[in-house]
């Protein structure tokens, strides 16, 4: 805060950064909800949510070009140093990570459009418990941006592999299915589809504690992180053949 | 360019635009070589091939870090500004964009190293053709930030159809081998997911393509895109029970 600025200009800055975190938290908000949604569409059978999840996404990428465009501008007026530099690039990494979580949910919501005339398949729980664990992975690693906590995202960024678990618990069981009755293969295929999604959504989270990292300590996280999941390798075998 | 600025600082901010612009290029090559490898993997059952893409990976998010490190530093003592900054922004996003391309084709290529030991499941000149697509649309793309030029950006935008179109052809294929046997379903699986990773690279490209067009332009492209992937609408009956 130089002396040599008017005091209206730096608080005018300060105004703009508080701006741009509002924007993410929004966006951040914004994609949670959409993640809920889709999943509760899954989960009551409802298609009338389902086909609101997906017509909203467009929300997001509306978000997403905002922060691009109000980052630019901040950039270039503003020439921010250091930490803030650092923050605002984060900024608009982290609102492209959330437009791409916005992509996973309509995917997985115009997925539960079709399985909602489908006859169900197994129990859900599974669905509904990574759902819940990567909202809140996703609202964990948002707030550690706005509140610039780097702690707070190395912990979101550890706390993957419990997806991954649920993920590759998931995966085993629907492979059942289908190799029980060809009639599931269609349905478990979009279920599959919708835990690859959710998983997906979980990396979006770790991908986001990484660069609030990098943003506040100036310094990447290690390479390697935890991961579980196994299902890239797995292979099941079929029910003995009658 | 102001007249008060020593020619050599003019010179190597000119060098430093050039050698962002190199390192997104070096990183685009390297992400199409391993979309193509991990492909390669897939057709030759390949499982040595596929662990070198897999354990190649890091290079990509090597890079990617090395460019946000130089982005932060480039915007922090050159504050550049209109279409410099635009681009050093878009080159930022892009290397993004690209260590995605590099996670689904590692995913791809863990998926090939399974199938290697299975036996195989009809013909795979869909992946071939799909890869070929998605491999010629980043290059386009990466092309298009390199030169700057909009146009291109807005070819590849519109290009992603065909891919989606060999990709339904694959998904609709696969549940049919599935609907057959049960024995099928493990590889299918597999396959289908390697299906989806390469569809997925071609909407990275797209994305690509978008931020240079906003890059060069200024403006973005329209909301909506031409996109033909209907598999996540799909229905695929089973065969006739005996």
């Amino acid at each position: 805060m130089a002396s040599d600025q008017p005091e209206h200009i730096v608080r005018s800055y300060e105004e703009e950064l508080r701006k741009l975190r509002d924007m993410v938290a929004r966006m951040g908000g914004f994609a949670e909800r959409q993640v809920h949604d889709a999943t509760q569409a899954l989960l009551r059978r409802d298609a009338v949510l389902a086909d609101q999840v997906a017509s909203r996404d467009n929300v997001l990428d509306q978000l997403e070009r905002e922060i691009d465009t109000f980052v630019v501008r901040l950039l270039a007026l503003r020439q921010p140093m250091a930490a803030d530099l650092r923050f605002i690039v984060a900024a608009m990494k982290v609102s492209h990570d959330l437009e791409r979580v916005g992509d996973y949910a309509r995917n997985a919501a115009r997925r539960a459009i079709v399985l909602a005339q489908q006859p169900s398949l197994g129990s859900l729980n599974g669905f509904q418990r990574m759902s819940v664990l990567v909202q809140e992975n996703l609202k964990l690693a948002i707030d550690a941006l706005v509140n610039e906590d780097a702690d707070a995202a190395s912990r979101v960024w550890a706390a993957d592999e419990p997806i991954d678990n649920v993920y590759n618990g998931i995966f085993r069981e629907l492979l059942t299915h289908m190799m029980e009755d060809p009639r599931n293969i269609t349905a478990a295929i979009h279920m599959l589809f919708i835990a690859k999604n959710l998983e997906r959504i979980g990396d979006h989270a770790t991908n986001i504690a990484e660069t609030v990292h990098f943003a506040v300590r100036g310094a990447s996280l290690p390479e390697e992180r935890p991961k579980a999941d196994a299902s890239a390798y797995a292979v099941v075998r079929p029910p003995e053949q009658g």
